[in-house]
C-alpha cells in the first residue's frame, strides 16, 4: 500500500499562506464597482514548508548542532493564557502539533526539556505523555537550570536550543547556541533571538522549532518517508 | 409562511469586509518563480459560498463519489488545543458548524467516521450526539483503520474522503479518493491534499468538507430549500 | 465630577481599525531596503462607531421598529465552540460586551429573547444574570418559536430582530423585520441578512446589534450621557 | 556568564513578518475627510518595542506621573469571555505577559489596582498571586471607587492610570491622568482614551500599559539590564 501519490496540480492549495486584505476603493466617488487590482510578488521555494525556506546558513549551522531543545512553557508551549476556576485549579492548553514535533525530536536523538518559572500539575502530565524526562518547574533562574542540565548531559551551550516568549527567557537564550522567540514574544525577546517562529506560542511554534532542527540535521527526508 | 424573501440590497453587508485571498500560481509550468498576479473584484459570483466557487472539475468529480467521509479529530475537528486540568481530565472543543455539516452528510447518505490516534471520552460523547457510528480511537495506523472500515462497508478507497491536519493523517489521505487538509495543516499535509479548507481545524473546516460533498453530489439546492 | 473631557488629539488612536498587511518587496533584486508605499483611502465619519457609519436608510428604518431582539445562542452569542469534558458537562463561553448591550436594550424598552436548538444549563444561567425572561431552548423550529413569542407579546414580525449564524436560523430570519448575520455566519445566512456584524459570534456581535437598534431608535446620545 | 550577545543579523527574523498598521490622520485640522497616506518602511527604529515608538510628548508626560495603575478586569485583563459551566462556576483566563508587567510596575513603585463590576473568586486568586493589594470587585461606580482609593493613598487623579474596554470604564477614565483603551475596546472608549494598546484585552494589553509607564519613567533600561 505504500505507494507514492502521482503528481497533480495541488500547488495552488499550498502556494503561500492566507493573506487578509481589506478591500479599499481608491476613489470613493466611483460607483462603478470596478475591480481593485492588487499586485503581489511571491517566491515559491522548492521546500514546501514556508518557515524553512531561505534560511540563512548561520542559522542552519546553529540548528545542526543542537542535542537538547529546551522550551519555556507559558506563552511558548501554551498561548500564555492562565485559566483560573473558582477552585483555583489551573488548566493548561497545549497544542497537538507541538507534541508530534517534540516526539520526533526525541526519536531523532535530540533531547527535550521544559523549563518554567511556574509550577502546575498539567505541565507534568503533558511532559509524561510525551516521554520528556527533563521537566524543571519553579525555576526563577532559567539560565542556571539550563547550564546545570547541560553539565549533567555532558553537552555544551552551543548544543542547546532555547525557545521562549518573555523576559525571564532572555538569560537562557543569551547562552544557547540557538535562541528562538515565538511570533508573539515580547519585542526584547524577539530582538535577542536567532530565529522567530511564524506561529504564536501554543499555536504550533514549538513544532516549527522541531521542524527547523530536524531539517538542519538532514532528517527531514527520512521523517517524510515515514508517512508515505 | 414559507415565502422567499424579496430582493433587497444585501451586497452592502458584504462589500468592504475582510476577504481572504489565497495565492495562486497562474502558470503551473512556469518554474521561474515569477511574481504572482492576483486580480480581485467586488463582484459576487452566482454561488454565494466562497469556498465552493471556481472548483476544478477533477475535485468535483472526486467529491461526487464519496460515500464515507472520515475525519481526524485533534487539529481537524478541534483546533488542536489539548486541555489539561489539575486532575488530568481532557476537555475537547468542537464547533457547532461542523456538527450540522456532519448531520446533513448522514441525512444525505454519506457515512461519517472519526479516526484518531488519541483516546478520550469527549470524542465518544460528541460522536454519540451526532449519531456517528464509526468512531475509531487509539489508531496509530489510520490507513489500516480506514481500509478495514471501507472493507466492512463494501466501499472502495475512491469512495472515501479523509480530512486531516498533520503527518499521521498522510497515509489515509494517500489512499482516499478525496484528501482534504484544513487551513492550518502542516505544509506537507497541505501539499498532499486535493483541497484545502478556508477555515482552520475546529473553526468550521469540517463543515466546508460537508458542503463541498453535498454540493458536488447535487444536494445543495435541496438542502437550501429545507430552510426556507 | 461629571465634567466633559476637553478636546485633544486622540483621533489618531481611533481612526480606522487595525489593518494587517504583509510587507512585500516588489522587486526582490532590490537590496536597498527602499520603503514600500501604500496608499489607503479612508473616510472618518462623525460617528466614531465604525459599524454604525454609512448605514442605508432602509436598515435604519427596520432597526427603528424593533421591540424584540431575538438571538440564536451557539455561534451567535458564543463563538460556536462546544466544550466537552470527560464528564460530558458543557461549558459555554459568552462575551461581556454582549451582556452590556442586551442589558441596555432592555433598559430602553426592547425585549430580548434567546432561541436555541440545544439545551444546556449555562444558557439559563447567562439569561438569568441578564434578566432575560424569554429563553427558549430545545427549539428545532425557531420560526414557530419566534412567531408564538411575538403573538404572546402582541408584536408583529417587523418589530422583531433575529440574529443568527447558521442554517436553522434562516426561517426566523426570513420573517423578522431585521435579520442579522454574525461576521462568521454561513454564507447562505449572510446572504439572507439585512445586516452583517463586523465581529464574529461570541466576540461582541450581539453588542453591535444592540448598538444598531439603540442608534436607530435615537437612544445613542442618552446612552452615552450615562457614562459621562 | 552575563555577557552581551554579539551583533548578528537578526533583522531577517523580523523582516517580512506581519506588521500592524494603525491608520493615522496626517493633518488633524483637515476636516475634509481626505484620504490617508501611509508610508511604511522596513527600517527598524532604535527602540525595538513597536508600541513605544514615536509616542507624543504629552502622553509620555502623563505616563511619567503615574503612581497607581488601575485596571478593569473583564475585557481588559481577560479577553471578555465569560465561561459558564453546568454548575455555574466561572473560569477566568488571564495572560502571563500581563502578570509580569504588573509585577514589574509594583517593583518600580507603581501600585496596581483591579476595579471590576463583577464578583468572582478567580479575580481574587489572580490578584493574590501577583501581590496586588487593591482589589475592588462588585463596583458599579468605578469612578467613585478610584477616587476613594486615590484619597486613601494620598494621590491625585493625575497620578492614576485607568485601563478599560467598555462604557462602565469611561467615568474613571475621564478623571484619570492616563486613560488607556485596549485594542478591542468599544469605539466610545477608544475615543476617550489618551492611548490605545496594540493588543486586545487578555492578550497582553496590560503589559503594554506597564511597559509604557516604565518607559516614560525612565525605568526601561534598568528593567532590561535585569535579564542580561
Amino acid at each position: 500500500m505504500r505507494r507514492r501519490r502521482p503528481e497533480h496540480p495541488r500547488s495552488a492549495a499550498r502556494a503561500g499562506g492566507l493573506i487578509r486584505l481589506r478591500l479599499i476603493r481608491l476613489d470613493e466617488s466611483d460607483k462603478s464597482n470596478t475591480p481593485l487590482l492588487l499586485l503581489l510578488s511571491h517566491h515559491q521555494a522548492e521546500n514546501p514548508v514556508p518557515y524553512l525556506t531561505n534560511l540563512p546558513p548561520d542559522l542552519l549551522a546553529r540548528a545542526a548542532k543542537i542535542r537538547l531543545a529546551a522550551f519555556d512553557v507559558d506563552g511558548t508551549l501554551t498561548d500564555g493564557h492562565l485559566h483560573y476556576s473558582e477552585g483555583g485549579h489551573e488548566t493548561k492548553v497545549f497544542h497537538v502539533h507541538d507534541g508530534l514535533g517534540l516526539k520526533r525530536l526525541q526519536a531523532n536523538g535530540v533531547q527535550v526539556a521544559f523549563i518554567t518559572a511556574r509550577i502546575s500539575h498539567p505541565v507534568a502530565l503533558r511532559a509524561e505523555e510525551l516521554d520528556i524526562a527533563h521537566v524543571y518547574q519553579g525555576q526563577s533562574d532559567k539560565r542556571s537550570c539550563l547550564l546545570q542540565l547541560l553539565e549533567a548531559l555532558n553537552l555544551s551551550p552551543e548544543q542547546a536550543a532555547f525557545t521562549g516568549d518573555d523576559l525571564p527567557d532572555l538569560p537562557p537564550m543569551h547562552i544557547a547556541g540557538l535562541a528562538v522567540a515565538v511570533a508573539n514574544a515580547h519585542p526584547w525577546v524577539a530582538e535577542a533571538a536567532h530565529w522567530q517562529t511564524r506561529l504564536s506560542g501554543g499555536m504550533g511554534a514549538a513544532r516549527e522549532v522541531a521542524d527547523l532542527i530536524l531539517h538542519a540535521q538532514g532528517k527531514a527526508d527520512a521523517e517524510r518517508e515515514r508517512w508515505r
